[in-house]
């Protein structure tokens, strides 16, 4: 089964995986979703796509750079865009992937499609580790890592909030998976990200 | 923080939640959330819509009741539509919703708005069980329960597949729902409910 919490690595590195789903709020959603694949380079990282989502899996800081690439390529300036993300550690029994485990992290859209990740986000995410006793303490160091990454973490009901720019939002990503990666067998990162919707300016509901 | 997995309860119910985004991949995606806010009766869940979600709380079959016609009511047969769901029990520090809690478990949108719930759905979602260590076995019942309800369950990395129709869906997930509620301290339900979706008839990336 796909929740199968089993521990595995190749060379003693373990497996990230992350899935990414893109809703372009508009009629033309499709062909904004294309062209983010396009854009972006997914060299580092082992690929699918299904009917919900683009799968990366890979080595931490290489399924992050593509999905970060994934969702920043996505971005038109007046278009509400919503990208959801499930990063997590541990494979759920197949290999697929694990030639992309050479311990080279590469991140070949740094410094090119990352680069336009300026403009301001809303996150909602939830951390969940499994099989660990002092979960509660991974939880808040994972939260504390947001306020170093000056992302204003706020408390809601399930899940926790943040506010910054693209750029700075995948960068605590990046270092909460490597943080996760060193210190926990098993653990999800369950997080929504929000651009340009218009319940920022007017007091309407989530849309 | 709002991921503290208290254990809390009123007169021995505890509370169940369950926030709700809507995704209407078109230009005007606001309206159609409105109307489907407007049309569906939350008289039996205390609520809140914050940027990303509306959010139920109250007696665990009166939140899958609003849940459920929130996404059945927003429902048009030509839009592309997602539906995020995450469903949880345990408290996070408050009391607000408490007086919901009075032993109805009423469900105002039963056989009205939820009669509208034959049309074709998808679905990914992860069952997370925390603080149980048979956590395992909890898993495989709630995908067991997925089977008995026709949903044809697969396997794919980080999530489990289901098709149905949405009354089918939201049948299950209440008595997965009621299964969690009776035998676990603690549990997040993540599911993602897609429909229309173009790639079901062509060959295209998740759009």
């Amino acid at each position: 089964m796909a929740n199968k919490p089993i521990v595995c690595a190749k060379d003693g590195i373990d497996i990230t995986g992350c899935r990414v789903s893109l809703y372009p709020m508009k009629d033309h959603f499709a062909q904004q979703i294309l062209t983010s694949i396009e854009k972006t380079n997914t060299s580092a990282v082992w690929q699918q796509t299904d009917l919900f989502s683009t799968l990366f899996r890979g080595e931490a800081p290489s399924v992050l750079d593509a999905a970060a690439a994934l969702f920043i390529n996505a971005y038109e300036s007046k278009t509400h865009l919503v990208g959801e993300f499930t990063f997590s550690k541990g494979c759920p029994g197949d290999t697929a992937g694990d030639t992309f485990l050479n311990g080279e992290q590469a991140q070949p859209n740094k410094g090119k499609n990352l680069a336009n990740g300026d403009f301001l986000v809303d996150c909602k995410y939830s951390f969940y580790v499994f099989g660990e006793n002092h979960y509660m303490d991974e939880i808040a160091t994972i939260v504390q890592l947001a306020e170093t990454h000056g992302l204003s973490p706020r408390s809601a009901h399930y899940v926790t909030m943040l506010t910054g720019s693209a750029s700075q939002l995948f960068a605590y990503f990046e270092a909460a998976l490597a943080y996760a990666h060193d210190h926990l067998p098993h653990y999800v990162l369950e997080a929504t990200v929000s651009v340009n919707s218009p319940s920022k300016k007017e007091a309407m509901p989530h849309d």
